[in-house]
């Protein structure tokens, strides 16, 4: 239990009303109970809030007015709840050492603290520095650095000769550095192209469940520091992604591209191969990117959903729009005379 | 070897012709061999019906007239095929017991009749009730809920603190319970949002392979009672999923989304974050819902297909269309004057 | 080290320049050290050309004038180069015999030399020929054949009763024969359907990380020879790929469709079911294919990336575009008037 003044202290923040109200867990704002703490953060929320049963609320002194309860008064009401909800989150006992049903490498250096699941395979020449946890049935091929404080989720795969920079998370069922997708057309047949590059992940970066990224042709296939991607994405050979970009899931970039630092790449999004992204970038969700954007900014292809007898004709239009265009061409060349 | 008439007893269904005919598997109408029995479900298949060499054919009493060779006539063709099919399924041994090679921690309860695979792992606490069958490499996180009857292939791995109802089926490389993708910008960098929620699956679930749910940020992620969910498909943090809904491969569903019962989400398609889809609504393949949907209904929003030279036509008139519109409205008062 | 006229000696192929530079391995244009040979097989590159430092260049006849330093000449400079990594790549030791932590059925048939890794398991009846390479923590079920020279990397399951021809890769992650995606609807709730077919896979084909390719329904899904799948890839039940095909990651090929020969099908494209795609069709990234093919040639449907401001408008516009060609029309047959 923590009052409503200490988590103020803890955080160095503001806060209105009474401080002595016990706190032990974060909540939303439609699902708090007494005891629990809440945010808000986002406008379409304000309805919630007239109505929350939550002990205290983090908010931006903006809406500090809007609510008479007790509140944490923030600048950032998200990051504030972010930390807070560290703060209340149960930690389960961190795994012990290194379990027997593992199978490490004699040739494998590991650091004292680094903690193993059971069925999990580190191979020859691997290096793992201080206090990396790894789950269960994880593949850490020969040749791999992983640096301190990694975490790795079960039944992720790392093929040989890939580096983790430190602090990066990869959830279950991570693939990195299988070879990347490399034909070449001999005749009738495909000839596959040696994917002899690695994967490098920067420090602070994260990798969310089932997510694939593929090792380099030639060059490495690069992930600067705190980059996030999240489920099921496909990263392609050669691909180099700049600081703090963040990728929802379901997003595909393709080999050889390059994204800036500082990018928001939507759901479902794809980046074509061979062209470059500059730093700034939001692409919106399921837009595909076919050519190099040079500018910051937002963009977008998709075209807004509509209700089935309407999209048919909609769809019947699309087809007509070059001879639409023509037409209208034709007629403002007439009316002009 | 069943005959016909067997069949139709079994089912408690009608049948036309030959009751004697021998029956031991089921078979497309094109593929069909004597002794092998058919279904017609779709009317595109009628060309088919006319030359299959099948044994027999279920069918709708309105199709009957349409094929003179032995049926079974059902109301619901394609459900008494799948029971039929059921029906004459090969069934291998079930696995028996507990793997030598599994690793069960002390603290785990399995009920007698559950089978484990090799090198699959099962966490403190968890709770696995009865004819629960698991398969090789799956890793069950402390503290998870499996329901009696439960199917749970090689390869998945579910997180901490998981509930499946009963019958549930998960397939290879599914993954439940990863944590949700969500950051908080602080200042210059990501700073993760701790994933505190459970994912909750309802009764009669399936879960298609390398689909991945993710838990929850605060609340839980839940699917109601016979939801079914293809190949590839992600599902993000806090959504809630209603009975009966139908999800098709590569489809993805952002953070804190509600989708109502009785849907069905085509494949690739998308449902962007914190937005709720009512029940009874269809959404065509690959399209992307951007707003609650409030009717039912079916919804669509991707483009036709065109060969490449009259699609680069209608993609530089698409860049048009404002353009096109304002010289339309303008032509308009012209005309109109 | 190899020096240049070894190497076209090797290969069969002219050289221009010194022939006693040495060569250890290849590197990109831009990224090109001395020692290293590098290539040009796409005219986007010829900018780095001119600035590469690389001690040979392989190049077409064509641009054999537009490069004064050493290089090979090819026909198929992609295809020499691809040899050229090949001959000089780090290959590790090949994985020796049997590992003692995997777990083998007494009923398998293993041809004397193949290797499998740690925590993998093979069923019962699995028929594993000659120079086969598995990794760790691969689950073969009951009844699968695997033709020699196959590779499987860590972490990929195959379920029961498939089959894979000469030298087929799958890289990690990937799942072979998972159920597919069959459910009838029986009143109020949905039925599933027993998938009893099989997936066959021809010889050379490779599989990338984390696709999946479902087991046929009542017949098989079938992939020819030398097919190449991306990773991310979903192939649903029935599906048949002819030989030669080549699909980008994320792409998704709904269950009983058909893919012809020769046919490349962009990243996160997608084919609905049970339709038909001619040989010799390219489809574009992420466009959707819900007709049958029967023409080959370039087909897409995904709109331009436009600037946010721009897109919203071209957004509105489209809903209205039922409208706008209607009033076309009208102005048409007023001022034809």
């Amino acid at each position: 239990m923590t009052s409503l003044a200490q988590l103020a202290s803890h955080f160095d923040l503001a806060y209105e009303g009474d401080g002595e109200v016990d706190i032990s867990r974060v909540a939303t704002l439609s699902g708090a109970q007494p005891g629990e703490i809440s945010f808000l953060s986002n406008r379409r929320y304000l309805g919630d809030l007239a109505k929350t049963t939550a002990s205290a609320v983090i908010l931006a002194p903006e809406f500090s007015g809007k609510y008479s309860g007790n509140k944490l008064i923030s600048n950032q009401p998200y990051v504030t709840f972010a930390k807070v909800a560290e703060f209340f989150a149960p930690h389960r006992a961190k795994p012990d050492g290194i379990h027997p049903k593992a199978h490490i490498d004699a040739t494998a250096e590991l650091a004292d603290d680094v903690s193993i699941g059971a069925f999990s395979v580190v191979g020859a020449d691997v290096r793992i520095d201080a206090g990396v946890q790894i789950g269960n049935r994880v593949s850490i091929g020969a040749g791999c650095y992983i640096g301190a404080g990694c975490v790795i989720k079960s039944g992720v795969v790392i093929e040989h000769d890939c580096q983790l920079g430190e602090r990066v998370t990869l959830h279950p069922g991570v693939v990195i550095g299988a070879d990347g997708f490399g034909l070449a057309r001999d005749h009738d047949r495909w000839l596959k192209i040696p994917q002899t590059g690695r994967v490098i992940i920067g420090a602070d970066c994260s990798v969310g469940a089932n997510t694939t990224i593929d090792r380099g042709a030639i060059e490495d296939t690069v992930l600067a520091e705190d980059v996030h991607l999240d489920n099921q994405i496909q990263i392609g050979h050669n691909v180099k992604i700049g600081a703090h970009t963040v990728i929802a899931g379901c997003a595909a970039v393709a080999g050889s591209a390059t994204i800036g630092a500082n990018c928001l790449i939507g759901g479902g999004a794809g980046v074509v191969g061979h062209i470059s992204v500059c730093d700034g970038v939001t692409i919106q969700a399921m837009a595909l990117v076919t050519k190099s954007i040079r500018q910051p900014g937002i963009y977008g292809s998709v075209a807004p959903l509509q209700e089935n007898s309407q999209w048919r004709k909609t769809a019947v239009r699309i087809k007509q729009l070059d001879d639409i265009a023509r037409r209208l061409n034709k007629i403002e060349r007439t009316t002009d005379d």
